[in-house]
């Protein structure tokens, strides 16, 4: 069963919605909820249905009972086109829609449309979406609905979400306002929220969850069941136990609290968790540790052991995926994006990219200057330029398969860059395969260069300069992640910019070296 | 409160371990196990310990007071390099430590070793802990088992997994032999992993639980918290209700179930799920679906709705993690790893990645003729050659930042690919970003290359290149990964080699025609 959004625009007439309902009736479809409006002659139909059919089997029949335009597409980011489609000509009717979408269908529709209709959406929507899209948003949605809606009203919303929530939210917002805001909370989610800002987004405790079932070790079955069953956590299939001071002592998970009796007190079958950590520890390490050891609620701990908070597993699928796609940004050579692709403009898009273009030039105002110095070798034989690119390539994806290579098995913990012996083992090991794929690369360039070129003395020049750009891009393409690591930096952020710097520079001098050993010597 | 593993490598004495105990007394550390064996003149020592210091702070104490090597880590990567040296020399004493280990730790340690004492190690396992390694190892490390230990063993360590684990386990053996030790597990879960077996590992249907709390509507809540309590399920936070059938009527969790009179049906308080998936849909987008709707028990159901298992939060971490390292791996056009890189043999190195190399070689074969048959226009003018990798590189950098920007919207579902809107809004934005981008780096490439060549002509040739190229490489960049994703193909597999074919290609061509035009005929 799929849910579909399913928009009609068509020249208005009597009986237009009764014949598409008919159509949509004979196929078996489920109507939740349709909604038109008219401009013009044409009108503009909204349905959101359920069914088991393929989006064409609904599009086609629709299309040939009527005259008109009828798109079909899955609750997802395609809908939401079709619903901003819908929405940017009435903005109000988004407050009909919403209780029929999830927060993120919501946003996605309303990303989509001109800010002057987004705003008109922001004022329009409910406390809790308006409090739950909040949550979901980036922070520059995040402050245009601050600048747009009452700011009675988002204390409101705000209001309606869990200390940790509603402390994410505030960290998307200015401090000033931030500020502003927290003093209107209600006083129990003020001091909560107020405790939980003390942990920066990228931490353990920046994510970790504070509303999970705590309990004394004097406390019973009784009381914990009870509790579970009266208010409605975010964990709920473990109960933490905490002594007279805080500090933790153990946890019980739901099961084991159904097969005892009720009056056993917790803190005799509380079990002592495999790990804990820090507030202040990074958040991925603390995700990873998760998986590591298949733990589903993670303590966090002060130094005293008391009980901050948990990490929930349900949480860590979003951390590794924000975490993956800020790898894959870096990788890619942009800087860590800000917000959605959508609402970027062209400005705040060119300024993600430009840092890492203007150092290119910098590199490559070595390498201009080398190969210029060298201007006089070049003309002498000019099919040595041929072969710059090939060797540059060459060079620069050695070097990034190996980086590549290194960051994997670092992140899964298959080495440690801590560990003496597994650096060696790496050095050994890149050293071994960037000889074996130097020889290759170098055998294959050989003849490739003198079938361009005609000339044993082209062909050893570019072929020595293969094997040597290699070893090099090799070794330092593993090695720099090692190395970032123990300086406490991601290896992604510096990998792309270092590896072309060595692999350029180091290219030219090589090949010039070489060309005028081999080719002009000769 | 940390566990760490130290290593002390000192010259045999007595009184040496009453030593190191007394010196781990005094400092509080809470010894787990101590474990010791002696060869020639040099005593080994290994102890697993609990302690809220720093490593620091307990290798240094023990080195001042003994004379010898001491290594303390904390448990993980690096700790897995100390057993790996300590158990190296005395395999069985793996028995001894197994308890003490998370099976990651321990398989870990276990891939550090050579292969005859890593032999040793399975001989010596207990089941359970031979299971779980399986569970975890990659499909090298099982066949290295399966081929080393006795075939009852396997079986016997298989039965005491769940059908979903054991499946795993199953299909990382060649075909043969899993056919062989499927027939002889016990009957019960012998049909339920031939159901599994169907289901591809990439599919939904290859990453579900089936050890879930299945109920019929007539069932009441007595029922389900009795089975709650006396099964260990893999989910005990929600049962899932079925009617006669099996078609799934929805789901209750365990706190509303508390909430309940006893003998409440459970056909009468089973919520319909937000969203259920057919088995054969693509595990990430299974995954992201959870993600985005926050669901954490994602029920598996066929073409009669009938339920088959559930995807659970807590696997949906590793499924994106592993994701996030294929895309990570095929980023840096490697291939996709198989196995651990310490267990990888250099010959697998160089294979993982020769192909995408050898493919460099079938493109430059473009730019070295091309540059080969304009040889005798670098040698009027060999400055020329000096920008080839300044306009190369920045080809390269402008395509792949357009890549990475549009693979991460699509990924996060911010834009979509069958939306026409949506390709519209991108070709737009992307192509006011290019131009802008172009500008720049014409212009201050310009600058640049006049301050190098001292040649207007070179630097209009320059900067007129650099301007179109950029246009090219991100209009290229951005819509490739969009055309891979509406073709089916994952945008991360085609994007590197064919942004290096356009950019270099097209930059030769362009370059070479401008440097005629600007230089040449001036």
């Amino acid at each position: 069963m799929a849910r579909y959004v399913i928009l009609v625009k068509a020249r208005d007439r009597p009986g237009l919605l009764a014949s598409i309902l008919k159509v949509l009736a004979e196929l078996g479809v489920n109507v939740v909820i349709h909604l038109g409006y008219t401009t013009g002659s044409t009108a503009h139909l909204l349905f959101i249905v359920d069914s088991d059919l393929e989006p064409e089997e609904i599009e086609e029949p629709i299309r040939q009972s009527i005259r008109g335009d009828v798109d079909v597409a899955e609750i997802g980011p395609e809908a939401a086109s079709l619903i901003a489609e819908f929405i940017g000509e009435r903005p109000l009717f988004t407050s009909v829609l919403e209780p029929y979408l999830a927060p993120s269908d919501l946003l996605d529709a309303i990303i989509r449309l001109e800010k002057e209709d987004r705003i008109e959406v922001y004022r329009a929507l409910s406390l809790d979406t308006l409090a739950r899209i909040m949550v979901i948003a980036d922070p520059d949605t995040v402050e245009e609905i601050t600048s747009s809606v009452d700011q009675r009203k988002i204390v409101k919303a705000l209001a309606r979400l869990d200390a940790d929530e509603a402390t994410d939210v505030l960290q998307k917002m200015p401090e000033s306002l931030r500020r502003k805001i927290l003093y209107q909370l209600p006083p129990e989610l003020r001091r909560a929220v107020a405790r939980l800002m003390r942990y920066p987004p990228e931490t353990a405790g920046g994510v970790m969850t504070t509303d999970i079932p705590v309990f004394g070790e004097q406390q019973t079955v009784y009381d914990a069941l009870n509790a579970l069953r009266e208010h409605d956590y975010d964990v709920r299939d473990t109960i933490f136990v905490v002594d007279g001071q805080g500090v933790l002592k153990g946890l019980v998970s739901v099961d084991d609290l159904l097969s005892e009796v009720l009056t056993t007190r917790l803190g005799r079958i509380a079990v002592k968790p495999r790990i804990t950590v820090r507030p202040d520890i990074d958040r991925e390490e603390a995700a990873r540790l998760m998986l590591r050891y298949g733990v589903t609620r993670l303590p966090v701990v002060d130094e005293q052991d008391r009980l901050l908070g948990a990490i929930i597993i349900e949480d860590v699928a979003s951390i590794l995926a924000e975490e993956a796609a800020e790898d894959i940004a870096l990788l890619g050579a942009t800087e860590k994006p800000k917000e959605r692709y959508l609402r970027a403009t062209v400005l705040e898009l060119v300024r993600s990219r430009i840092t890492w273009l203007l150092i290119i030039y910098l590199i490559e105002s070595v390498t201009a200057n080398v190969l210029a110095a060298y201007s006089s070798v070049i003309e002498k034989a000019g099919i040595i330029a041929a072969f710059i690119p090939l060797i540059m390539d060459t060079g620069g994806n050695v070097g990034s398969q190996a980086t590549a290579t290194m960051i994997r098995a670092l992140a899964l913990g298959e080495i440690s860059e801590h560990s003496g012996r597994d650096v060696l083992l790496v050095l050994v090991k890149e050293a071994s395969t960037a000889a074996l794929i130097g020889l290759i690369m170098g055998g294959i360039g050989f003849g490739f260069s003198y079938a361009i070129s005609r000339s044993v003395n082209v062909a050893l020049a570019v072929a020595s300069t293969l094997f040597t750009v290699v070893l090099l891009a090799d070794l330092i393409g593993a090695l720099l992640p090692i190395a970032a690591r123990r300086l406490g930096i991601d290896p992604a952020v510096i990998s792309a910019p270092l590896i072309t710097t060595v692999v350029d520079v180091s290219v030219v001098f090589i090949y010039m070296t070489l060309a005028i050993v081999f080719v002009l010597r000769a």
